[in-house]
Order: C-alpha cells, then structure tokens, then sequence
C-alpha cells in the first residue's frame, strides 16, 4: 500500500516573530488562511485518503497537528522528543511503517513549501509511486532550476528510464554547490533542484540504512516495533541528514539501490523567510505584499504583516523595502535585507528581553 | 494677584499615534513618566500656588485634564467647545481672571515645551511679572536663536528697560520669516525667538483687545460674567492667532501699549514632531533614542517608541534613521524624513479604516 509520511519538523527562527518556540512556521496560516502543513495534507490526502498520511513532528507539537488535522488518526502523528535532524524524521516513520505493511511504499514529503499547480504535483507523486513499486530504487523529485540557488542540493541526470526524459537515473547527488558550481550547474541543463522529498518502498529504504547506519537501523526497527521504549532510544539516534547519510552514498554506489528522479514540473517555492513570504503573497502596483491590516502611504517594496489582535492597525508613510510584522506580543522591524539576521535578533532579544520571547 | 494660564490645547497630529483625537500630545507621558502638561504645571506651581493656576483646553479634554492635575480647582479649567485658534485661548481666561480680580497680572505659558533648567524659567518668570506690573505693556520672553528656524516669530530688539540688557523694547515683531530672512536676523544677533508664551495686567490686553477686535472683547467679557452662555457665544469668537491679532498691531504702535520682551536664557525645546522628541529622549552611541520595551540589533539613529501594554516587545535588526511608535492599537513606521507627513497618513488612514484611528 502507498503512504505518505509529512515531515513538519523545523521551527522557523527565520520567520520570527510569526514561527515561535511554540509555533512552527508549518502551523502558521501564512498563505491565506491555511497553514502550510494544513496544504501539505490537503495536496495528497486524495491521493493515499487520510488513515495512510503519517506526520513527524516535534512531541511538544503533536496537539496542535491533531488539532489542525482532526481528519488524521492519531497514532499517525509521530512526536520526537527532540530534533534529530532529517534522517530520523524519514526513517523511524519509515520503519514504523514498514511494521503496520511489510510491503509500504512511502512517499516522505515536506510542509516547508508551497507548490503549485497541485494536480500536477499529484500527478507527479503518482508516477513516483509506480517507479518506486517497480524498481530496487530510492526516488527523489526534480525540480527545473531557475537560478543558480547555492541553498539547494542538485541531481545530475543520467539515463531516462522507460523512454521518458521525466524519468531519469540520477547520476550523482551534489550537496549545496557554490555560486560558480551553481551557474555551471545551471548553464549545462543537467542539472535538477533535490526538492528534499522522497519515495522508496519501506524495505528497500530500511536495507539501505542496515548497511549504511546499522545503529541508526536498529534504533527505528525497535522503536516501531516497541514505542514504549521512544524515551530511552531516541536520544542514541544520529543527528545527520538524509543527504549526507543516504542520499550521497546510494548516488555513489554503496548499497544495492539505484537512485531515480521524476523531473516535478511546479512552481516550488520554500517560504524559508521573509523574501520568499513576500514573493508567495499578493503584491500591490508598488511591490508591498501585505496581510492583516495595514495603511501603507507612498511606500514601496516592503513586507507588512499583522497578525495583531483584532482592531490593531499597521500604518507607514514613505517606508521602503522593509518587513514589518506585528503580533501581539512582538513587533518586528527591519529593512528586508537583514531578514536573514532574525535568528541573531532573536538570540539578542532572548539575551536582553527574556526566553519567552524566542 | 499674579495668575497663570497654561494653554494646552493642541491635538498634535505630528505625534500620531501617541497622540489622538481623544489624546492630545499634553496629557502624554512623552518625556520620562510627566505628561508636557504636568511637567508646565509642576513648573510654575511654586510661583502662583494651584489655585492661581487655569488651564485652558479642548472641552473633551476637561476631565482628563482634571486627572492629570488633581491639585487643581475644577473651576481652574476652561474647555473650549471647538478650538478658536490662540487668541482666544488666551483672551478668554484673562477675561475670565480680570473678573475674578481686577488687578490681576496674567502669565500666559504653553504646555508644548521642553524648558530646562526650571529655576531659570521661574526666575524670568518672575521678573516678567515685575515688568508688567510696572509697566503698560504687554510682555514677551525672548528665546536666543541657536539657527535661522523658520517656524517661529521672532522679537527685534529695541532699547534696554531699567539698565538690564536681557529686559528690552521689541522695536517690531516679525512673523514667521522665509530661510534667508531668518539667516540675517540669526547674524544680526539682534532678534529673539518669540516664545508663544506672555505676561501681562489683565486690564491692559483687555483694553488692547477692545481697541484692536471690539467683537471679541465683548465676547469674552460676557462669557467670564456669563459662562452660562458659552455654547451660545463661543462659535462667534474669530479664530485667530494672537500674533497676528495682537502681537503685529501693538508692535506697531495701534494701542496705547508697549511691547517689552525678556530674554529667557533657558534650553526651549518645541515636542512638535518626533524628530525634536528625538532629540528629547537620551541616545545610545549609535543616536537610537528608545522609550520602552525594544531591542535593536545594529541600528543607528532610530526613534522608537513602545506604549504597548506590558509584555509586547519591539525588535529591530539593521534598522536605521526610522521612527518606530507602537501602541495598543496602532504600529507607525516611517523613515524618519517622513515623519512630517504624518497628518497626510492620518489622513489617509482615516478615509480607508475609519475615524476611530484618528
């Protein structure tokens, strides 16, 4: 049977203060008035229906997952302790999965992104789905570069499969390249985005991981196995990454599975921070993306939200190239090109200002 | 007897959105925790005592006056039902004191001010009480120029009274000068600011009045006998500046009085926008001047203002030269080169979210 496991894991710091300790960006109706994890479900809930859609997340968000996803059962929703960073996230629900369906594929997707068209991306998934259940293959999705992004992994293409050039053999899986590596990249045309979402059957995975991380194996198939032991386990899990501990040993050779890409025709844009919010919402003649209420005069260029009380009101004269964002407990200000120094901020304030801020 | 009249009746727009319609720029705690109005009470009290003080203000503003100021006597207050510019802020409690005690002295003060070292103010304060109890004239005080500003009037001066170079004839009042005007009257080092603020015997600018607007004579000497009728005569006031109604017609010799001015060696500073609260407000080494709850990150030259309820916190990164006001219900940011556009956004923020916002 197909699954689709949503990996919601991340807290946001960089959308600080919408993202709080309490409140990843994935809860938060950024778009629209739907969180992005409500889109995450709502994308593939057709696709697999909601008894086989599973949710990782942090244990101290797990209510409010249920609380956002009634639809969804609730041994479905995986709580780890603490972060472990993105290979746990995908191989202990792989493994649990794995232990309710020996013969699970699993599609491991992320609540980090906005995508559209969605059919195109059901599609998409489908096709995955099919090349996963056919082949000894791990399955990543490519996404067609627009600009040399340095903050992206790549898939170098090789082979098509099955005579489609949407298809292919991934070559090699290439880290985060710098910006000349990411033009060359670019300019060559051989090159996928790894868009960080994945489709394997369960068993193909787990072999892969017994003779990559056989600790980290063991640790999962116990944990689905006994939950009851989450506590005592989960702190030996490796803090590393899917890419750094799968994804570039399979593209090299090191276990028995071959990795494949389907080319993912959609716009995919991850609302990582501010600039990209501002790219996602409504823009008006003057380049201001505004949410909640807000009077902005002879301004350009900048990012307002309000999400303050009702009745709370944003107003500017002559503000350009800014984000201000209103809660009713912090107000953020800063010009748009230092949004990618909000952690810092937010270390700052939790220094001076106290941790309840963070 | 020697009485004062603190004239408080501005909303102060430029200062929006601590000040609003129902919160005028007087009764703010914009200088540490003293309202401009309690710091002009506190700052003359010692000279007349609290019974001898009357404050002249926006009807509406009556009571909140009257919480601000307990020690004063509730017939101390004067609330205009619409403003009628400073004339008559001005004439009518000298009308209304001239009543109460026909050898009345009246100082005239403003609640718009910054005014340090007090002892000073009181001193010259007092020594313009002696002038116009000596002599048929209307007294002025005059503010030595530190730049050619072109929002004040200034005083020419004329010959030294009783052998002191700071007590002078003013040999004509100037209205407010253009830029290279006022340059020549700074170079000349023979003209002072004119501070708004006036002493005078009750029964001298009454009979100035009476030669100068007969209408408006008869007016206020009705209402200060008769203020039963004040919702019937006050709309018959002309609205019209002292300036230019009095100051300019006495200068030029159309009454039998003089015009006296004393120099007040005082720091007299105008709170009339948030550049010169700014400059009010003590600086960090990087020229943040920060009132409330904020933390900036790498910011230089901000005015920040938080009057949120307890707990909301203002955070900025990289910000720089920008006005920053947070209130319960509204959030202002502006460069500050624009904050004098503010009653343009008021303006606009009236027409598109309502009035309450004004």
């Amino acid at each position: 049977m197909r699954y689709v496991v949503i990996v919601a894991g991340g807290a946001g710091t960089r959308l600080w203060p919408l993202s709080r300790k309490g409140t990843p960006k994935q809860l938060l109706p950024l778009i629209g008035d739907r969180s992005l994890l409500r889109m995450a479900f709502d994308r593939v809930v057709e696709v697999v229906g909601p008894e086989r859609i599973l949710v990782c997340t942090g244990a101290s968000f797990a209510d409010r997952v249920a609380a956002e996803l009634p639809e969804l059962p609730a041994d479905n929703i995986l709580g780890e302790p603490v972060g472990r960073d993105s290979l746990n996230a995908m191989a202990w629900p792989t493994a649990v999965l794995a232990a309710r369906d020996p013969d699970a594929t699993v599609a491991i997707v992320t609540a980090d992104h906005v995508i559209e068209p969605e059919d195109t991306f059901r599609a998409t998934l489908i096709e995955a789905f099919e090349v996963a259940e056919a082949e000894p293959a791990l399955v990543t999705f490519g996404v067609v570069p627009t600009h040399p992004h340095t903050g992206y992994g790549y898939l170098w293409q090789g082979e098509a499969l099955a005579g489609s050039a949407t298809v292919r053999r991934v070559r090699e899986f290439r880290e985060k390249p710098d910006r000349q590596t990411a033009e060359q990249y670019l300019a060559s045309g051989e090159y996928w985005w790894n868009s960080g979402m994945f489709v394997w059957r369960a068993e193909h995975f787990l072999s892969a991981l017994a003779t990559l991380l056989p600790d980290a194996h063991r640790i999962v198939t116990r944990l689905a196995a006994a939950p009851q032991e989450l506590a005592d386990l989960f702190g030996h899990l490796p803090k590393v990454s899917v890419d750094y501990a799968v994804m570039e040993p399979v593209s090299h050779g090191r276990t028995e599975l071959a990795m494949v890409a389907v080319e993912l025709p959609v716009q995919w844009h991850d609302i990582g921070g501010f600039a990209s919010l501002a790219g996602q919402l409504a823009q008006d003649p003057d380049g201001n993306a505004v949410a909640g209420a807000a009077v902005l005069l002879d301004g350009a260029d900048n990012l307002v939200v309000n999400r303050g009380a009702d009745g709370h009101l944003v107003a500017a004269v002559g503000l350009t190239g800014h984000v201000v964002v209103h809660t009713d407990e912090i107000t953020l200000v800063c010009p748009m090109a230092d949004a990618e120094r909000i952690k810092e901020l937010v270390a700052d304030v939790t220094d001076t200002a106290g941790d309840h801020y963070a």
